[in-house]
């Protein structure tokens, strides 16, 4: 089914209210999945709403908690999310960062009882816009083990740098898995293998079985430097703000038990107070790579993807758009 | 040869002073060198001597150049390390950073005009000893393509983080390549082939043959994304504080031509402030990971070989040590 945004939009606001989720709530995670949809990231975008929704029926999610802010210090600022859906919480901290980070130069953020962020990058991508580097880091369920290991410890752990730049910021954004967890689960479904360097058995020994593959843990992309990069990445977002470590975070799609608790953190800087001369030296720097045949920039083809699909709408599966329709009008879900 | 650990710094300190470096600069850059043949990082060690004598001998370094600070925000150092050795405009930088570390919470210092900066991880261990998170980034001269490109653009840019943690902190530190340049030009020497994923010639495509490979460009580890973080490394060590980029510093090894003008950036993170816990969930996450079988911390390796080189001496190989012992007397040095 091709839905225009704003179609999409009253749809997403829709399912989230029949579920009971308060309107800002719903608002604020319906933008960031329209946001996904349009980049072409379908993983984070709608297809997320029936675990969202579920979630927040069952309790899980806390959609009426109010996130709460503490300033740990004049630069520190300390999110509880208060188990309610991450967005709203990100966003009030980020925002009010931002005058600090103009302030002091420099200024963190970090959030704990989280739950799932997400893009990462489009956080890192709105303070780009204001005009502040952004660096960001989250935890996830546990989903890979620590080099040498074998029992999932750390999540697919995303990345993301956001950088001022004209018409649109730079935005690097990668989780560290060598590949998401569902082209695993892909694979598995259609009885496929899968290459060596995806995925360890639950013994902790490499495997090209997808389904041995499930039952064991993801690997890092870049072997042991990656999966020094995990745990560089689970302290920054989960250790340091107190969020629950991906090893104790409940599921993202599973409607019962606790929250997942999860955290995220977010460094802005204030590049133009430290370089007045960063743009320009930015653009060399870019210039530098885009001379050369063949090379394009990270995250480019989301905004190429956005630009059109903003013209032409997005595409649902239709499963999943008969479903958001049902739970929009209050109707039975599919189970 | 056999030396003792005070035996090695008595003439490190001596070649450098021989060499026309101030006393001062001279104890900084040996007491890092030293540091690095402890740790087992002979690359990062007194090999370099030969050639850091030389470029302050020839002006390259200028190593009675006092680096200078400006406070660009009141969290923000900018270090102008005016072309002299790294070590002492970083360690500047860094004691200046500390205790407005701890009244805002965070600050970044920058580093530029700067030149090799040996362990980076060094620096972020000495900030976590003084209990706070450090991340560090530093850019080297080119060496690495743009993914899909064929001209060196980055360095092979190591990052570094430092976490509290007694008795010694956890220190994770990698440089961005697969393996070290010396790697290639090891196997070059012995005529012997390189894996793939090293390497690329200088056409931008893979290659197994060493020669090919010293006329092309360093692999990222993880491809894609090791060549993103690679240019996330290049902005915030260098574009970020005004220094130049890995394609237009001159190498770290030739003491002909300008200085090489790389940066270095640091964040640091007053972790106790913004959460109290932070020393026990950091435990809790290792002990997480050593009840694996077969898991060890990164820069575990290092603090062992510091411990045991620190009571049986460090073995310098002996070409390089008569040199030494030649350099230290003033006598004529080998080409």
């Amino acid at each position: 089914m091709l839905l225009s945004v704003d179609a999409l939009r009253t749809l997403g606001r829709k399912v989230f209210v029949a579920g009971g989720v308060p309107d800002e709530v719903a608002d604020a995670v319906t933008d960031a999945l329209v946001l996904a949809e349009l980049d072409g990231i379908p993983s984070h975008g709608f297809s997320r709403i029936p675990f969202y929704v579920d979630q927040a029926r069952s309790g899980k999610v806390d959609a009426r908690a109010e996130a709460v802010l503490h300033m740990a210090a004049p630069s520190l600022i300390l999110m509880d999310a208060a188990c309610n859906f991450a967005f709203p919480a990100i966003e009030r901290g980020l925002a009010e960062a931002l005058p600090l980070c103009r302030r002091y130069g420099v200024v963190m953020v970090g959030v704990r009882r989280s739950h799932h962020c997400g893009v990462l990058g489009h956080f890192a991508e709105k303070m780009a816009r204001q005009g502040v580097i952004c660096l960001a880091f989250a935890n996830t369920p546990a989903a890979m083990a620590p080099w040498g290991g074998a029992k999932a410890t750390f999540g697919t752990n995303p990345l993301a740098l956001g950088c001022p730049r004209d018409p649109d910021p730079l935005v690097v954004d990668m989780s560290l898995s060598t590949v998401a967890r569902g082209k695993i689960m892909n694979a598995g479904q259609k009885g496929e293998s899968i290459p060596e360097g995806w995925a360890l058995d639950a013994d902790g020994q490499p495997t090209t079985d997808a389904r041995k593959a499930l039952q064991g843990t993801m690997l890092p992309f870049g072997g042991a430097k990656g999966a020094a990069l995990a745990l560089m990445v689970e302290i920054l977002a989960a250790t340091l703000p107190g969020a629950r470590h991906a090893y104790e975070a409940s599921s993202f799609f599973e409607a019962e038990g606790e929250a997942p608790g999860t955290g995220q953190s977010f460094l802005l800087v204030d590049c133009v107070r430290f370089n007045p001369g960063f743009a320009d030296r930015l653009e060399a720097l870019l210039g530098h790579m885009l001379a050369q045949e063949g090379v394009r920039l990270p995250g480019e083809r989301r905004f190429r993807q956005r630009e059109e699909r903003r013209r032409t709408g997005v595409e649902l599966p239709d499963a999943l758009w008969q479903d958001l329709c049902r739970r929009a009008e209050g109707g039975p879900t599919v189970a």
